[in-house]
């Protein structure tokens, strides 16, 4: 993290949560240039597309507007089609025999970091920043860092250029995303962050909880209140 | 192409071409049961979609139907969007400054992958076949061995189990790729590829060349014809 990149743009895969809402701001501190990219791939929520542009106004309001550049969101409703699944159809929302959520997509990640590459590559920049995360609970496969280093070598290989993948948050649990926050952006990032991100998988703003809106007890929620409590930064000195 | 893999489903990408056409014979001889996968990402022609379903009808009679399963046509227009093209929009078509032609579509055989991964995926396949030509002409760095490898390990890892990407044309040029036709099937799929497959980039059906229906121009008619003239079957003994 000490180590900055001599790219000066990068494009940052943003969903409008609470994860890549913080790899927004980690971009922002670090390239000149900084674009956005969401995947409308048929979730159940427009709660989530609303989230992304108010965190994005905030966000330019805080760390001046002038690094923070267009902002794409491209139809995926295709690949949603394909990857049936608790995101994508009106299912329970549980953990599977395979020990996976039911809110596993096969392959998203791989998926979004492909077209974002594209983009990428006619939008000029060489790196991608995303927000997976090795420590979450939920397992994917495609978060691991593993993964990634291969798909970055794969997109480095089919473009015929340097495709960097950045993933800041990948060795940090969410207490220490908020942490990661905190030294970005102060007290002002992090109630950004807390207030206007959205994670919940129910797609309910709910109550202002302390740690946030959402329903509060869909895994994605008590993933996100489960951080927040254990970040020593939430109780108030 | 001596080794048969001891899966018994594969998933081929077909576009309804020459290339994915010897493809899907290639792969009716060594799997029981196979599926085919196409994308409209706002290509310009759909006369290429007619295409698919007429070639997939002549093998079905060719080879037993009982081995060709369903079709899949995933809709990535909102992918075609970003790769502004000569293939997805209205430009002439040119071999650019580069060298690279100006069909040239950021990553599309990465995305083509990667979403036909997750197809494969839901499927029960573990087994992706595709067309990607290192002799081919164009130098699409997607289309190289290298860049399938390491997809294919992003793709392993990303979904946590084997996903086999072969390539049985990689190392043909055009007249081999008829050879090898010619010994899937003998002068009846050569016919079916000959008459019923679309390679056209300017969509043209034309009249019946000696290789094929086509506008003759277009660098992909170009090439297809100078293969089958280089083929040495294609002149009846």
């Amino acid at each position: 993290m000490t180590t900055r990149s001599t790219a000066s743009s990068a494009l940052v895969l943003f969903s409008g949560g609470q994860d890549s809402a913080t790899c927004l701001a980690w971009a922002l501190d670090r390239y000149e240039r900084v674009e956005t990219v969401g995947f409308d791939y048929g979730q159940r929520h427009s709660v989530e597309l609303q989230a992304r542009q108010d965190v994005r106004a905030a966000m330019a309001k805080l760390h001046g507007g002038e690094r923070l550049g267009e902002d794409f969101v491209i139809d995926l409703t295709g690949y949603g089609a394909i990857a049936d699944s608790a995101l994508t159809a009106d299912r329970a929302i549980e953990m599977e025999a395979s020990g996976l959520p039911s809110t596993f997509v096969p392959g998203r990640n791989l998926v979004f970091l492909t077209v974002a590459s594209a983009l990428a590559y006619r939008r000029g920049h060489g790196v991608l920043v995303g927000g997976m995360c090795e420590t979450d609970y939920s397992g994917y496969p495609d978060c691991r860092r593993t993964t990634i280093d291969a798909m970055q070598s794969a997109l480095s290989l089919g473009l015929d250029t340097g495709m960097a993948v950045e993933t800041p948050l990948m060795h940090l649990d969410k207490a220490e995303t908020w942490a990661l926050a905190e030294s970005l952006g102060g007290a002002d990032l992090v109630e950004i962050i807390r207030t206007q991100t959205h994670t919940c998988y129910r797609g309910e703003r709910g109550e202002l909880h302390d740690w946030g809106y959402g329903c509060g007890t869909c895994p994605a929620c008590e993933l996100r209140a489960k951080g927040w409590q254990a970040w020593p930064g939430s109780v108030p000195a």
